[in-house]
């Protein structure tokens, strides 16, 4: 679960690699529709969540990115649906580094409730700059996310 | 464009396939993200109004459907983002009927600013009751959105 | 906060007056506008969740009033943005209930970076059957969630 | 109606004062909750919609704004919720300038289906700069939208 890592008040002295964390997602209400289900729109918001989660897990935030000029961008994103998700139901998001290249980086996604898989996706982000063009992901990112992925 | 089709005061007698829709979206600034672009999520909120014109443009909307008991959920989706939408861009979205089966439908969307395409996608939806369940598409739905593509 | 509430394997016996409940809220990175801060359209979102676990902690769940047909819609809101939330600042939200009376119930809202108040809100709901007619709150609700504040 | 407005090609030479605009709203699938209507949070952000059409209106864009440095962020917000939007409602939202001050604006906001009223609201824009501080409201802003408004 990511609750040690993102309230930790002391952060880990050096980035570690982290390859996979579980994340903890209620159901808003709003996030459900007329189908009494959460509507499919609102994975990739989840999905956003748990690679923030996993980062932090590594000893970084991506708000530290951010600030100094790294950005991530989505460049594709699939999902499989395989059961719906309901109000208030207490899901775990299962999110994996896969791959991390010179500029783009890969994961998977695998959203339960208990035992029941709901859902599988994976994307790759790309790294930009300030101006929105691709960039290299710099050495501390990748050391600190997917040094182990990349041997 | 979807004006006719959306607000025409009277909807054709009988449904006619149509397998393609163009719909203009106005980028709302709640959309955009700090990287000051639309964000990845809103994707499918957009592929989902382009498949309530699409329907509309045959002579049916949606909403009809639900209260007829009739559901469709998206089961799988996929999208590639090529170049970032910004705040108050006015695009086009394509939405285009790929295939009718027995229980699911599929469709591909083109979001276009001007001749620049944004990105691309595809969808699968299946055809539920009310209880969640699979059923056949109806005749109806099949002839009035399909009935062409199958052939 | 929430967590002992929202996670106990074990539901209280009899439901309890709880008259404020603090929810811990993680801003999330699609939340946040070009403005890089929060937009103001989240914050009812947040209040929602607020209401939520203040009813949990009660020992009812929200969900469990809709199974049984009785609905909570919001009749009006209002809000007070003093200083922006940032993405990943992690917020306490304070949900108070004020008032309960035949048909509506009122909640006041104080949201939270450590010392700083960066909203307050308050919100009337009312209560609604499955047809969308107002009836009154149920003894239940009434006794769970608001005993002591009629007193 | 926005139509001309927004997509007039040419923009007039000088921003003139508009004090009020109608714009089409159509009530999104995801945007409706499992009462089966628009979820309350979803007003703020059509009410934001107005804004940018009424600035449209006047000859400028607040994209324009921003791209310049000037910001307008929501002090405070309140909205009275009348009667249910459903899915697919095509819905009129009246926004009114109703005073420009030195540093704030106010708008009023009326959404309506036909002639039903759906919701009223009001709201506080303050001017800020790029640091997030409060600024004049620029003089080419005042004139363009509350010109009339300050007499």
């Amino acid at each position: 679960m990511n609750r040690d890592a993102s309230q930790s008040p002391q952060r880990p002295p050096t980035p570690k690699s982290v390859l996979q964390v579980g994340t903890e997602i209620r159901v808003r209400y709003c996030e459900c529709d007329p189908m009494n289900v959460a509507h499919h729109s609102v994975y990739p918001i989840w999905f956003e969540m748990g690679r923030t989660e996993l980062l932090r897990a590594s000893g970084r935030t991506y708000r530290e990115f951010e600030e100094a000029g790294i950005f991530l961008a989505v460049v594709s994103l699939s999902i499989k649906y395989k059961r719906p998700a309901k109000y208030d139901d207490l899901l775990t998001l299962i999110t994996r580094l896969r791959d991390v290249g010179h500029v783009k980086i890969e994961h998977t996604y695998e959203l339960r409730r208990g035992d029941d898989v709901l859902a599988t996706g994976e994307s790759t982000l790309a790294c930009l700059d300030r101006e929105g063009r691709a960039r290299p992901l710099p050495e501390l990112l990748r050391a600190g996310i997917g040094g182990r992925a990349a041997s």
